[in-house]
C-alpha cells in the first residue's frame, strides 16, 4: 500500500525531476482517480512542483534559497547542514497531487521535483494513494 | 470528480479570497465529511490560508515576499518572472482543508487565498474531494 | 471524525513536538493504513516536520526565520504580529503524513512540530484521517 521511489543526488543542492517515476507507479497500481501523496522521509530535502521546461527556473530557485539561507551562518547545529534543514521546512517535505483518468493532474509547465538540499546522497520518496474509483 | 474554480487577477501580485467559491462547490457536491484538495496548476502562483479580517495582513505578506525575493535580480530565466516561480515554491501550489458537517473546517480568522505572483492573468484552481461519509 | 490536539506555547516563537500525541490519536482511532491530515486553525502558527534529535535544528530554523522576517518592520497590520502571519504562510498551516501498519511513516530523524510564531497562547491542531484499510 506504500510505494517508494529511489533518488540519487549528485551535488549539494539539486532538483531532480521525478514526475515520470510517479506516473509509472500510478500506472502499476492502476489508480484511476484519487490523490497521490508524496512524502520525503528526510529532514534536509523537500518536494516542490514548478516549471520543468526551462532548467533556469530551478537554478534560480536554488540560488535564491542559497542567498536567503546561506550554507554558513550563526548556526548551532554541529553537522554543518542547518541551511538544508531550514530549506526543508520552507519548501516542505510533502505534497499532494490529484489523479484523474489515470494521470497526474499537472499544469502544462509543471514538473514534480525532489529537492536535494544536502547532497550528494541516496534518498527515497514515499508514495501513498487514496483511490476513490476503480 | 474534479472541479475547477476560475480566478481573474488584476495586478502583478495579489491574494484573492476563494473561500466562498470553495464552499459553494462543497455544497454542490454534497460532501459532508472528508478532505478538500486545492491545487494550482500554475508555476507562478500558489495557495495559502491566512487572516482575512484585516486586508493589511495579506499586503504585509506580499510586501515581505517581494523584499526577500525581488522582481529583478541575477536570474537566468529569460521570461522575467523568476521571482514568481520562487514564491510559488515557497508558499506552495497546493493545500488540503478538512470538511466536517458539510463545512470547511477553518479557524475563526482563516481565509483561503489564491496567491497571484505574476499577474494579471486568468487562472484556475483544481478541486478534488475525498469523502469518508455521505 | 475530527479530533483535536491541544498545545500550550510558552514563548513568542517555539516548536512543540506533537509526534507522540498524533500517534496516540491514531492508536485510539485504530487507523491501520491511510493518511493523517494535520491542520492548524490559526493564522500565526504552522506545522513542520524536521529533525528532532538535536534541539539546535529547530532553534536554527526559528532564528533564521526571525532574521528573514523581523518582528518589527514596515508592516501595516496594527496588531504587531505581521511577522507571525508571514511565517505561517511560508511554513504552512497544514501537513499530511502517511499511516502504514498503524504507525506514522516518518523518517528516522523526523519529528512533527507545531510551530508557534506568536505565543504564548493556547492552540489547537485538528486531525482528520482517511483510512483505506481496517
Amino acid at each position: 500500500m506504500v510505494r517508494y521511489i529511489n533518488v540519487r543526488s549528485r551535488t549539494r543542492t539539486e532538483f531532480i525531476d521525478i514526475t515520470e517515476k510517479v506516473q509509472e507507479v500510478i500506472n502499476e497500481e492502476e489508480i484511476k482517480s484519487g490523490i497521490c501523496f508524496l512524502y520525503v522521509p528526510h529532514t534536509t530535502a523537500g518536494i516542490t512542483i514548478n516549471e520543468g521546461a526551462d532548467p533556469s527556473v530551478q537554478r534560480d530557485i536554488q540560488v535564491t534559497l542559497n542567498k536567503l539561507i546561506p550554507f554558513e551562518g550563526d548556526y548551532l547545529h554541529r553537522e554543518g547542514n542547518s541551511a538544508a534543514h531550514i530549506k526543508s521546512s520552507i519548501v516542505g517535505a510533502s505534497r499532494s497531487v490529484i489523479i484523474d483518468d489515470g494521470r497526474l493532474v499537472l499544469g502544462t509547465w509543471q514538473t514534480i521535483y525532489f529537492c536535494e538540499f544536502d547532497g550528494p546522497r541516496h534518498r527515497r520518496v514515499v508514495l501513498k494513494f487514496i483511490s476513490d474509483r476503480l
